[in-house]
Order: structure tokens, then sequence, then C-alpha cells
């Protein structure tokens, strides 16, 4: 099992931007396929007033910033110059949701869908939608607002398949009461009845949980994938949740152990956030450049010359 | 609108220090020139036990630990090498003044002024000082002591530039009660009140109000800078505030955003907290390497080889 | 006094990994040898379920994970290429010795020596024993297991030496009631009438008490360790812990200034935590290269090509 897909978190919410240029993520993507990877995922079109491109509106309803260029325009136009596959992360405003104002968060991302898709939905590299909204429990005003959105992207671009990236409620997010494998299975038995249909592929974040508790939980939601018809990838975190402060890369033996996991649960395929500041030999964090030798020395994969520093 | 100046923070609170020594400083006085810097401001003389150069007065009355190199006298022969000017720090014990003992912080200020005007005076590159208080609200006896100090440096010296760098109580430094902008505008009416005729230069650091709350703190400092006879500039925080970890290099969207706006505010001239960490080529965040290049990329400014790694 | 020996903290704590396979660490080993390293210290051969060499022991009590890699066999393998004594770090539950359970704590402990020693015992770099638990005060039942964990230790291997580097409970803890000179004194002229006979040096880490506190308690230290027939070493912690996030490389002149408190206070050696990440040149934080070229220019150490960056 390999990992085949990177998420693009360039407009970060807790990662340091790495202030990059066409040149310099031109390079990334480089490196990105030497790896294996063949899709990218933007993490999200928009966060506060930041913006990934000159979206009407992004600026009119929610007062955003004009960016100082246009990320989706690179990103795609990386893609097709590299050969990897760009989903498109929809937008999460933080704030209609948890106010229960349902139908705002679904209208911003209906329009923000329209204008994508008609200003890129040219691009041959154009090749999915990322459904942005990060949750773990049931809420079923929630997963109605979701699916709406992802039939509603499936719908304008002639079926391009919706990825979701969920996270189960674990302790290592510290919260008082972690879920129990019975309750996640429970929670995502209706949310998929919910999604299924309007979603087609599930990549579970796998470091909320403990190491040793992780199988356990992989294997719940391979059954619950199969069950729903859903495809049933992994979203391997590149980055450590054991260290004092927020984050830096993983041990590659935590990175090892845990793509073992998903591979004995039987998943279908492997993407991990991130590659660019986690894994990469540009890297702001030299651990990462230490990540990718160890995973390309793993896979015999190798690195010509110019890709490493 | 350019950043034309840095402080020097190798005497730090809180920002690790880089373990350089005069060839990498010289290296990255180079870098600064690239840029535009013309001016160079030590942040601080002296902080807790340790000082930036072999001070008496500071050895004596708070036991500061001999230092291995005179920073002071290497930053003067870089910036005359170097062409820059050189605003020198004075000390803030960060007792007197919270204690009340408002004579203790003028008294070794002043002797630190006299000390060092007596040692390094004669420098062509020694053009100004920087009175390294920081303080955003009213507290009528500082802003006296300040007003002395200032005026005592200006005496020594033949009548150099003193420069503040306040800043703004705002609601990014997570307190309860935030300032208001009106709070704001009458607080430092007071103050300018106060330090006019002592302090020729107020630079306002800008990363402690949102973003969208930034150019109305801005415009009222500008006018009140206008009203009282000083000149305005602005502090551009070049690292990021919006992080899990204090502090990474900012994102090169939101330091051109500020600088617009404080454009847009009519001010004279822009500084930055600060370019040896989290806007130099030779930093060791490489996040800053990019926000070199991407603000050398768009101002036009061609770097001569050898200036980045 | 120079810092003769480091620890290896590749199985880590709350140290970010690096990543390095054999060549990087080859590399770091040569960068070692050249500043004048001669040993190194493994600081824990398991932490949770992570280990440092394929152990039955801690497989079978502990449910460890197979590691991709025996760092055991390839730091022995580096030390006698290089030319450095190894010394092999036991293992802290953290959970039998809070919960009272000493006998289990002692008993693992017996089994992985009795293991590690049969596997590893025939490299001539093996050549003594770290007690890896890190202990200030005073707790008998506790101190009577460290002793003998630390005779086992000796008896296997033909009275290999033992390493102790305890802390003191000092007030850069943030603990309420930090210790004082004199209770530190009484505990541990206690503590070394236990481990006296058991443990050979004793080297206190540097950096839980301020500044300008440290000498007396180095002081104290050495008087102690001479009482009780101990050799006194320093361990002078190469991070910093004056910054807002663990741990950056500390500044050169907090370094320099615990130096040579240890050399006035007169002691036989000194060791850091640790070098790879905090002083070498090849470190993943860039202040680390300023800190290895500071303590090579100090004392007059040519850095030979290839070594540094």
């Amino acid at each position: 099992m390999r990992i085949t897909g990177t998420f693009l978190d360039e407009i970060s919410v807790d990662i340091p931007h790495q202030n990059w240029g066409e040149k310099e993520w031109d390079k990334d993507f480089a490196a990105m396929k030497v790896m294996g990877i063949d899709k990218v995922i933007l993490i999200r079109c928009g966060n506060k007033r930041w913006m990934t491109y000159p979206s009407k509106v992004l600026k009119e309803e929610r007062g955003c910033y004009d960016p100082p260029v246009d990320l989706v325009k690179m990103f795609l136009e990386l893609s097709e110059k590299h050969g990897l596959a760009f989903y498109f992360g929809v937008f999460d405003s933080y704030e209609y949701i948890p106010k229960g104002e349902f139908q705002k968060e679904l209208d911003i991302n209906k329009k923000i869908i329209d204008e994508v898709w008609s200003a890129y939905g040219n691009y041959s590299a154009f090749k999915g939608w990322y459904l942005t909204h990060e949750f773990s429990r049931l809420n079923p005003k929630a997963m109605n607002v979701y699916s709406t959105i992802a039939r509603h992207g499936k719908e304008v671009s002639g079926n391009l398949p919706v990825l979701i990236s969920p996270f189960i409620d674990g302790r290592k997010l510290g919260i008082q009461n972690a879920i129990t494998p019975e309750e996640h299975q429970k929670d995502w038995d209706e949310i998929l009845t919910e999604l299924s249909g309007a979603v087609d592929i599930m990549a579970f974040q796998d470091g909320q949980v403990d190491f040793d508790e992780l199988e356990e939980f992989q294997i719940i939601n391979k059954t619950l994938a199969d069950k729903h018809g859903i495809q049933c990838w992994t979203n391997i975190e590149s980055f450590d949740r054991d260290m004092p402060f927020d984050f830096p890369p993983i041990k590659w033996e935590k990175l090892l152990l845990k793509l073992k996991i998903a591979e004995k649960a039987g998943y279908e395929d492997a993407i991990t956030f991130e590659f660019s500041h986690f894994m990469s030999p540009n890297s702001c964090y030299a651990q990462a450049h230490g990540l990718y030798k160890r995973y390309c020395e793993y896979f015999g994969i190798d690195i010509p010359e110019g890709i490493c520093k």
C-alpha cells in the first residue's frame, strides 16, 4: 500500500505557510510525482477572509480579500503539467453550521461550485470535489447539507467523484469522552446512509486515536464503507500529534505502522495530510526531507537528481 | 510603500537565537540592503542578565553577564560597511515600572545612554535612539519616564531622532477587553501630548488587531501623529500570530495586505519586526526564504547571486 | 572544559524525530567526533510501544511494535567506526514506579539487560549503561530499584560503568515549590548513599534552575559526588528552556555560561542533551548549525570540509 494523494494546504488554518511561488510548487509537484502521488486535493477554497482564487461569491458574501495569486489556476496547470488529478475543496464558513444556519452553508457552497466549475471546469485535471467540512459524529441536519453540496457538485460536473475526510472523535484530541468503537460504528452507519450516493470516497484521518486502537477503528470504517458502497481510503497524517508543539513531521516508523494497518484492513487507497510540509524534500521542516527519503528507500523508489536538496 | 528598516532581535525575549557570528550577520546585512533596508534598530541593549555590549552600568546594577561578543560594536561596524543607519535600543527592566519605581527606570537608562554615547557615539552609523519600552495604554507616570529618557538621548547626541514602537491593545492579544478605536484615540491623544518634542517617530506594531480592523486603527494613528507633529511609520510584523506556536514567518499575502493598508493610510515609512528570523534568506525558518523571494518578486528587485541559498 | 558526550534521542518523548537513516547518522557521528565527542548515550531503549531494537522482552511484556531498524546495532556499529564509546539506556515504563509496582520495573529491566548484553555485549564499543530513569527527589523505594538495576548491569557486563542524569527540582520547571539548595543537598546525600557502589557517574541536567542559581547547585552536586565517591559530570542542556515553544537550540552565550560554571565547580566531564537536534550541523534546526560553528570557533576547532552544509 502506497500513498497516492496529498492535500494542498496552502490556505491553512494551523500550518504555517511556506511562501512558495509557482517555481517552488512546480518543484514540489515533481517530488510528489516521484513518490507515486497521482492526485492533489485542495483542502479548502477559502478560510476566514482569505481565498485561493478571485471568487466574486466569497468577496461579496464574506468580505474576502483579493488574493495575490490564483492558486486554483496554478494548481490546475501544475496538475496538468505533472499528470496529477486535482480535487477542489469547497467552503466551510465555520460559522453557519454551528449557528444552525444550514441553508446559508448550503447556498454559498452551491454558488461557489457553480462559479468554480464555470471558471475552471474545462481543465482536464479537474477530476473531483472535496467536501472540506471535517466531522466525526452524527448531526443529521449537517449531514443533509453535506450530501446536498456533494450532489450539487456531481450534477454540475457530469458526476465527478466527491471525497470526504472525516475524523474519529478519539482520545488524542484531548476530549473528555472519546468515542468508543461501538458508538463510532453506530453514528457512521447512519451518516453513510445519508451520504451514500452523494459521496464516493471516504478517507478517514488516522491520527486521533492511539496507535493500538487504530486497527479496530479502521476495520469498522472499511466494513461500513463496503456496506454503503463507498470507496474506503485512508488519510494518513504525516504530521506528529505526540510532540509539544503543533506540528512537526511524523516519525517514519509511525507512518509506516499506520500504512500497514490500513493495508491489513483492506483499504483501497491512501492519501496524506500533507506532503508539502511534512513529507517533501522541499519542506521548511528538514524532518520531512528525511521522511521522503525513508519512504522512497522503503519502497525502492529511485530519487532522480535535483529532487532532493 | 516598502519596508526600509528592521529590528535586530539578537537579544531576544521570545524568539530563538540563530547563533550567528559576524560572518553570518555580514551576509544578512547584505541581504537586507538588497531588499531596500536602510536602517537597523537594536531592539534592546539588555534583557534579564544578558547584554549586547560590555556595559558597566548593567553589570553593576543588574548583575549582567559579560557577553561573548560586543554586538553593538559589531552591528555599528556592519552598518557602516553596508551603509545602514543604526538605532540603539535602551533598557527595559520589566521590573521598575510595574513596581512603580519610575525613578529607577529613568536613572539606569540615563546612565546607559551616557555610557553608550561615550563608547559608540563616534560611529557615523549611530543615527538614532529606540525607546525599547512597548506600551499601549495611557500611564501618565510611565509616559513621563519615557519622554525624559528620550530627551536625555537627544541631548547627549546632538538631537538624534527617537523612535517608539507601541502596540494596540487589540483582540489578537487574547485579552478580555480589547481596546475600541475610540478609547485608543483618546489614550493616544494624551500620550502624544506628553511625548511630543521628545519622540520623533512612532511606528505602531500592526499585528494585535484583526486584519479587517487594521485600517481604522492605522488611520487614527496617522491622524494623531500629524496633529502632534510626530512622524508616522508602520512596524509591520513579519511573523504570523495566527498559528499554533509562537512564531513562524508570516504568509506573504498577509504582509502585503498590511503594507497596502499602511500605504493607503498615508504612512511615511515602514519597518519590520524583524528581518533576520522572518524575512531573511538566511533565516533558520525556511518560510522566511520564501517571504524574501515573494517580496523581491513583487517589487521587481533583482536578487544578486549569493544572497539566497 | 569541553563537551565530550551526547545523548542519542532517536526514541524520543518530546523532541521531533529527524527521520535519519544510517547514512545521515554516519555523517552526524563524524560531526560529533570533530567537536570532540567520544561517547554517545542511548537515552532509553524503549518508549511506550516503540523500541530501539527488536526486543522479545518489550514485545511480549509491553506489546511493543517491531522497529523498522535495529538502532542499537546501528549505533554500536557507528560507534566502532568512529571510535566512540556507547552507553545503553535501560527502560522506564513511566508506569510501574508511579503505581508503586517497584518489582515490575526491576524485573523488566533485568530481563532487558540480560537480553541486550547477550545480543550486543560483544561489541567493543559497548562501554557502559545509562539508567534512563530521571529523578530529582528522594524516594527510597525507587532508589532501591535503581541501584538494583544498576548493579545487575554491572554484574552481567564485567562491571561496566553506570551513568545517571538526574535533575534539580528547580523553578524553571514551573512547579510551585521549587527545591531549595538545602533541601537538594539533604535529599541527594541520602540518594547517593543508596546509589553509591551501583552508580559510577552522576551527570545532573543543568537547565531547571535559573542561570544565577546554577553555580550554587553545581557546587553542592560536586561536593556530594566527591563525598560518595561518584564521578561528577555535567549534562549541559543544548536546548533553550526560555522560549515559547519546546524546544529550539540554545543560545551560544547560555551554553558557554553553563560550561564555565561547571568548569569552575570542578566538574570532571561534560555531556549534552543533545547533539543531533541542538548542536549538530546536520540538525533540522538551523540554529544548531550556528551553535556548532560558535562552539568550534571558541575552542579553535577546525571544521573539515563536508561536515557543515
